[in-house]
């Protein structure tokens, strides 16, 4: 998003943020950077103590620290807060907000008549949507989309342009997908015909279900279950050109990062965090906290267990052994 | 898609999908499921003995299995087939039916006066098609598809939307092809030029052709032929996100899983099935039933050979050695 | 591109390609092919001399070959050239030619007024362009393709069918991005409440620059940067379905084979060649001049470094040391 900013006074942003303020509150603030490209006007944060000098030197008009900094002489305005680095994410949505959309349906859109928009929708140029549909309050359904029959998404979701959700998906509240997602496509599924080697399409009629706070990158792709559902967890986040395949369950604040692929039928506890290209096979289940490496491979069948426990390689092993396997090669190497 | 469920009888389910009934055969089905979540009105299938006692407990109105069931006590209406799973999979297709379509050209889509449209195509909102195209009887051109210029689709296909088809590619008859799909991009190819260091590109102005009964996943990419063709064989699978590069030569009845990336003029003979997020170099050659684990790589030239022999790793070995080294580089670091 | 060809002499060709001709000028060029696939009337090239007697024995009508070619007797034109692979790339362009494009607006285009559209531009059917945006002379936005608002082209750009340009991104000149991509979507980056333990979005703020002469692959993702800028430079080459991440720094000539994601905030510097689906961990430089082979991994802050060497393996290390370590472990395998 190209996000306008409003100016803002220190006292505005430290109140909104829930700070306290070392300084003056007057100053004004007009934009958010990091240390290095900071302007005056900007609003920077240090969530290190080690940094707090660099950012105190720049040319930013005002930080946001951690209670490392109450007790240092202060050139600016200091924000004091818990947790610095959510303070600064919180302050960019009062400096910053997307340009005023208008709402309403685009002319050029097709929206069949049995559907259900709700209040202060934006339906913009060129999309689609089937029938009984249902687009819940505030909702945008960005250019080029095009939204299934009887798909039903909730409010406060943004819905990029060239996004495509078959019918029957189920989208929660403030869910965000972006550009070019495809969201309830069928499964890969086939039966092989003993008789003459031919594959059979195996039936892929079941749903998918995204649950609120999700976020969804661009050009990932989410399979509809074969006959039951496809799921993914309140506030999971999910980076761009991810696979996820059918019947796969991914539970709630789950973050997978780019170009990870999930088989069908794999389990995701909450709270799991996957590095990019990491591949899972079907069946496999990945319990609650469990970390994975970039580019770890879990075989179908295979539980991943142990909160907090950073697993990594293909097999996936906890980080540990797997370091002392690559240490121990490489000495056997050296030695011939 | 989303389906609709029209009820039938034991019989007529058992004479379509040619099973011997054991026990009422007027008992009517209204849906599928599996065994876990049948409800009263469903069909359910088991394909190995151990699983039948759970099948007949369930709450599902009747059960596919195979002769293993030939002689048991059976407390609802039992479908004896040959291969339980391909029965049940054609079960599906007696029972659900697609929504009826709203055949013909919808008056928002851009089509070319020199297109030629067969009887009983659907061609949705948006759809753009450019000159001398020609589409198929019965094929559907999914909402916001983009079909390039001389493009030949044929008949009972079903693009989904927002798919592109560059210019010229050919699609057989019964080509599934999911949505945001790719076919006939550019390949990737350029010549360094030595005096100033550019890459210039090198022509790609090859074909695609799509041969019959082929499913491509969503936001697969399959490039054209520099000069000559890439070919995808009949009966074909592949999963969301692939890549496959220009030249390549695909076979009869290849299964390909979701993001695995073939470079330029690999062959794949027919048979063949590729894990997911497998890598194969320019110009390997996979031959005929050879199997090859998910995140495999092959190196460029490379041919693996061996019908029904399964090869993973990367470099790709025989499963039983590549799982030898991985068994002793586990020793070895226990050692240390 | 499906492309026309234009019948040339050997003359013509051979002025524009700058070679040297051995034999008849007058000759008539009809198409371009491999020495394989030649019929009558196409030029090929051998850039090995090796391969010369096999081009003077096909069908083709001419031979673009090295000096090496210039004692040989003839038996059709050679046109000798100091790079043949370069000269005949460059002959293809004489040869083919796009077939002429409909300038100007098509009427389903929704074009905000605002909106500067120099002289030449092709904007095709369904595409839609927010306000403020600048399309540079000559270029062509592909049918269904949406461009945020204050984005802006260059002139002479190709932008193929259904992509999405997310608001204030910039192209160069000569840029050419292949259908579906998606170009300055949001970086993948939340704060985690350590109260809450949920996940709020970071600011994702930042700018997407791409530089001139850069080629864009289908269904690859760049994302924005966080406040501030991804850049891709000038004459770099990016295959089908890789993945840029926030704050990326991508040198000149880079090449990046499909498939292939770089997280958050890494440094690619100029002439790195990256194979396909390799991953590099956020932060990590790659330096000048490093190869680095198929499904390589890089770790977060790793560098790479080495004009010329080639790198392999994950972690990757230098290729001679790779393949050290698989030798040894194949021994280990083989004793045991």
């Amino acid at each position: 998003m190209t996000l306008l900013i409003k100016a803002r006074s220190v006292k505005q942003v430290a109140e909104f943020v829930q700070a306290r303020v070392l300084g003056d509150e007057a100053v004004q603030l007009t934009g958010l950077s990091s240390v290095e490209s900071a302007v005056p006007g900007d609003l920077v944060f240090v969530d290190d103590e080690k940094n707090l000098c660099l950012a105190l030197e720049s040319q930013a008009s005002a930080v946001i620290a951690g209670d490392f900094a109450a007790g240092k002489t202060n050139s600016k305005p200091l924000l004091l807060a818990k947790q610095p680095r959510l303070a600064f994410a919180r302050a960019a949505q009062l400096l910053c907000s997307a340009p005023e959309r208008k709402r309403g349906i685009h002319p050029s859109a097709s929206v069949h008549p049995s559907t259900q928009l709700a209040d202060g929708v934006t339906i913009e140029d060129h999309v689609v949507i089937g029938e009984d549909a249902h687009i819940g309050e505030d909702t945008r359904i960005g250019a080029g989309s095009v939204i299934g029959a009887k798909v039903r998404i909730g409010r406060n979701c943004d819905v990029y342009p060239n996004v495509t959700v078959y019918p029957g998906v189920r989208l929660g509240d403030r869910v965000i997908v972006h550009a070019g997602a495809v969201l309830g496509s069928d499964g890969f599924g086939y039966v092989r015909d003993q008789a003459t080697g031919r594959y059979e399409k195996f039936p892929q009629i079941g749903r998918l279900e995204i649950e609120d706070d999700v976020e969804i990158g661009a050009n990932t792709t989410i399979d509809r279950g074969a006959w039951d559902v496809t799921r993914i967890g309140r506030g999971t986040k999910i980076d761009n050109l991810v696979h996820i395949g059918h019947n796969c369950q991914i539970g709630e604040g789950v973050v997978i990062a780019a170009q990870t692929g999930l088989s069908g039928s794999v389990t995701i506890e909450k709270n799991v965090v996957l590095g990019g290209q990491v591949g899972i096979g079907e069946h496999a289940r990945i319990e609650e906290g469990v970390m994975l490496g970039g580019q770890g491979g879990v075989l179908p069948n295979k539980v991943l267990r142990g909160k907090g426990i950073a697993f990594w390689g293909t097999p996936a092993k906890p980080v540990r052994e797997y370091l002392k396997g690559l240490a121990a090669l490489a000495r056997l190497a050296r030695k011939e």
